[in-house]
């Protein structure tokens, strides 16, 4: 049975983008449904339909259903096993996760300030002390597992990966804000773009013309 | 060599209670490295030469340093695979991970507004609408895994495991700050609070004389 992913617009759902990028990139194949995001209890509804925790994205396998972009990375990990979303060595895979951990939870003033929202004007913006920090962290992780993992791929750890997947609407973020970034940085947002399907991805949501007024802001 | 786990205060740091819990509830023994937080520079910086992510808790074995109360899980789980952290069949273990990284990324209004503080006098406060819908969905949460896996353990999924360890922090912010939960959701506490490992960390937190002025003010 086809794997279903319920996720919301391309231009704006960097949630949805993570796992859509760890399926597509590994050419595992789904079925996309698309659930426009804000625009009123019936959408809301066939989202809590899916789930309770009323939120995008979410994987059905059959019976199965996950939601969380990380839940879903892991459960695609295991069913796919063959795709290596995680690196093989323990101690890569105990660093792949805990950096996309930190993702997950974390990066909370980059993520308010520089939302993802791929047809806007690239335009730099003020940014606190705070995205500031977290823009200085984010580099110095991608230029860490470069350095470590990086003689197999321009990837993270090598390969695109789960952790790539989760830092991918980062890289959007860094371009649409024309955030200043080291040349070192440069190169792996360079190789994101350059990923089939980021373009893909990149693509559609250029071309979706819903517009959520409240992430039109900055 | 043993695992050395890296954590701040116990009356405070409800990320270090996660995977403390997870390895002490399953007698993985381990040395516990104790930085007190918001002290300034100087344990900053060994939190610092620990992770440059610089968060606790942080677990080192041997060369592999993991940070992040998930990553950590994570990686206690595939190294001590017979303590079985998340359940044995994939769609329940799917489950279990869609609900950890719930509350991994999410629940951000009641954490904001009831902060873990083993040592606050029981006192319900005013709570913004968003905490609110936080603690009817953290209830959902509960009381829907112990209704299709109760029937072999009072915990979310039959015996304590890695979903319990990412909701224990949770007890005590429904206890301390006097929420009114449900029969069932107060059943579940019940058997949180006595859980051995849990009455252990909790001990020990109120013993603890330090107070950071900032988690004082709810």
């Amino acid at each position: 049975m086809t794997l279903k992913l319920v996720i919301g617009n391309k231009n704006y759902s960097s949630w949805s983008m993570r796992p859509w990028l760890a399926l597509r990139a590994n050419d595992i194949p789904f079925e996309e449904i698309f659930i426009p995001l804000y625009t009123g209890a019936a959408d809301k509804q066939r989202i809590l339909d899916f789930s309770h925790a009323g939120k995008v994205p979410i994987l059905v396998d059959g019976e199965v259903t996950v939601w969380d972009s990380l839940a879903i990375i892991e459960y695609v990990a295991e069913r796919f096993p063959e795709k290596r979303l995680w690196p093989e060595h323990p101690a890569h895979r105990a660093h792949a996760r805990a950096v996309s951990a930190e993702m997950h939870s974390g990066f909370a003033a980059l993520r308010n300030e520089c939302g993802m929202n791929l047809h806007r004007p690239v335009r730099a913006i003020e940014l606190s002390e705070d995205a500031r920090a977290n823009i200085a962290r984010i580099e110095e992780i991608w230029a860490d597992c470069r350095k470590r993992y990086g003689r197999s791929g321009p990837f993270l750890f090598g390969r695109f990966g789960a952790a790539d997947a989760m830092f991918a609407p980062v890289v959007h973020r860094f371009r649409t804000y024309a955030v200043a970034v080291s040349e070192e940085t440069q190169r792996y947002m360079d190789a994101m773009m350059a990923l089939p399907a980021f373009a893909e991805w990149t693509k559609a949501g250029l071309a979706e013309t819903i517009v959520i007024e409240k992430f039109e802001t900055a």
